[in-house]
């Protein structure tokens, strides 16, 4: 099987999306710009052994690479449009492609987002999407809109990846079934697509949790120029983590990675708007903190005290 | 340096650019179409052992990576807007990345194209650029527009990038003189970006040379259903290969492949206003051929003999 057969076997597909006057091809794709809108782009790599095990379902790999990308778009409040897919492989594995395009397209359709492009070619594995997505001029949601006094929320669950990677790692061991629950989240995370288009106009600031909930709301709070206050033991977290010892609930919690949730911060006044916001796609939100006008970040337990930390954030050069 | 430092201190630029309403630093980038245009978007992965030697330049690893890009937006037409870099590297090697970001950005401000967000990894050294452009709506060229009777035409010269690699693999030796011109062909190619956008409304279809003449030529001839022949003995060529034997310029010529030109297609009565779109860059056109109703491509030889040809395309999965 050659490179154009590669292509057009496993990511060539017929039908016609909005927006795309031409896709996979040609030199380039041509994509229509809705007017008014702005045009929100987000690039991803995903690396063997770094991103991913060499033993992941090739499917789950799929959506996972285009999730990863998806959750930038969800946490700027875009729709996602189009996207390009540039896969390095160490070799033509048909079983491998129909897997990882199947889980890739799975996603895709569940978001209306079309594979507009890109390039393969022989090399380490090395998977790298760019997403393309609107959102109407001026509304997207950023890292620096963040208000002292601001609510601090996170959607779905925290740690669920980070505890997966402990089992693998050989650091903790679960239960089958509750492993299962946790390599899910690892896997397979839900992109806050709905959520984060929802928020436009609700939300000051908003981030997507990769790298850890400490380091990613880092960012909001130094492209802001504020502080918070965190409290520690309101984190939402899986039944399965709950179980945990605390130290293992608060690392996983506060410094995870991984989780694709949506960190965001909205003004008192505005908590009814945020539920009522999250309520469509049926997105679990939770209140976790509070912005303020003091730099850095405090760690409040349940009895209000300040704890230590020594958290940090995922370092692709450091850790 | 983290992962952090490094992009702050390699790729991050303060100043602003036209229609970024926001670069590095947050979850999307943000840009701003102009109106009554089209987005243009191409994405090429680089992959070390397959498209560059480990022990290239890295200043011109990082002209090349771009470069490659800029020709997919050149082959439609598309004025350069705004591109992503993800790059994983093996170590942050403050050297090569100075060299590597220096060779980016040289051809990235010739061009006026601003870096607008990314990611970096660590892992075995892998370039993946996306490309954004603009076109005026309709106007994109296309490798689907050639008309029976269209002269063919290639831009430059062709081949002096496969005589290197010839020279690199031990097959061929060349004076050190005549080595540095052929390496710079392969390691520095010019973008055809200006002949690009000056063919809109006059050509009816481009493709930009990568994988070589023959195979690129041949996406026009499939997509527009369409044959063709080309007076092989009329392509252009450098001095340096003009040198060498027949067997050598024709499949340097014709299959050499990492040329970066751009073939395009226009009815003979444009013969002058491809001379004048040509002229502003300097760029030289050569009329190499016709565009026939007969499937199929004929090689032509001065004399008007058709010659055999094996020649094939490059193939990431065969070769």
């Amino acid at each position: 099987m050659g490179e154009f057969d590669l292509i057009k076997r496993f990511f060539v597909r017929e039908q016609s999306q909005a927006g795309v006057v031409l896709g996979i091809g040609d030199d380039c794709a041509v994509l229509a710009p809705t007017p008014g809108m702005q045009c929100l782009v987000s690039t991803d790599m995903l690396v063997e052994g770094r991103h991913f095990l060499s033993t992941v379902d090739p499917e789950r790999l799929g959506h996972k690479a285009l999730a990863v990308n998806l959750s930038d778009l969800a946490a700027c409040g875009a729709a996602p449009r189009a996207f390009t897919l540039a896969l390095a492989l160490p070799r033509a594995d048909e079983t491998w492609l129909s897997g990882f395009s199947r889980g890739l397209f799975a996603l895709a359709d569940a978001h209306g987002i079309a594979l507009v492009g890109g390039d393969t070619t022989q090399g380490p594995l090395n998977i790298s999407i760019t997403v393309m997505g609107e959102a109407p001029a001026g509304m997207a949601l950023l890292r620096s809109g963040a208000r002292v006094g601001d609510d601090i929320y996170v959607s779905g669950q925290l740690g669920d990846a980070r505890l997966a990677l402990e089992v693998f790692r050989g650091k903790l061991a679960l239960s089958g079934e509750q492993f299962e629950q946790v390599r899910r989240a690892m896997e397979c995370p839900q992109p806050r697509v709905p959520l984060g288009q929802a928020l436009r106009g609700i939300a000051h600031s908003a981030v997507d949790v990769s790298d850890g909930l400490i380091g990613d709301l880092g960012h909001i709070l130094q492209r802001s120029g504020v502080g918070a206050r965190l409290d520690v033991d309101l984190l939402p977290c899986s039944a399965v983590l709950a179980a945990q010892a605390q130290a293992i609930r608060r690392e996983c919690g506060l410094a995870g990675g991984d989780d694709y949730e949506l960190v965001f911060t909205a003004a008192p006044e505005q908590r009814a708007a945020v539920l009522r916001a999250a309520e469509p796609s049926g997105t679990p939100v939770t209140l976790i903190g509070r912005i303020e006008a003091e730099l850095g970040l405090r760690l409040l337990d349940a009895q209000g005290q300040v704890l230590p930390h020594q958290f940090s954030s995922f370092d692709h050069f450091k850790s």
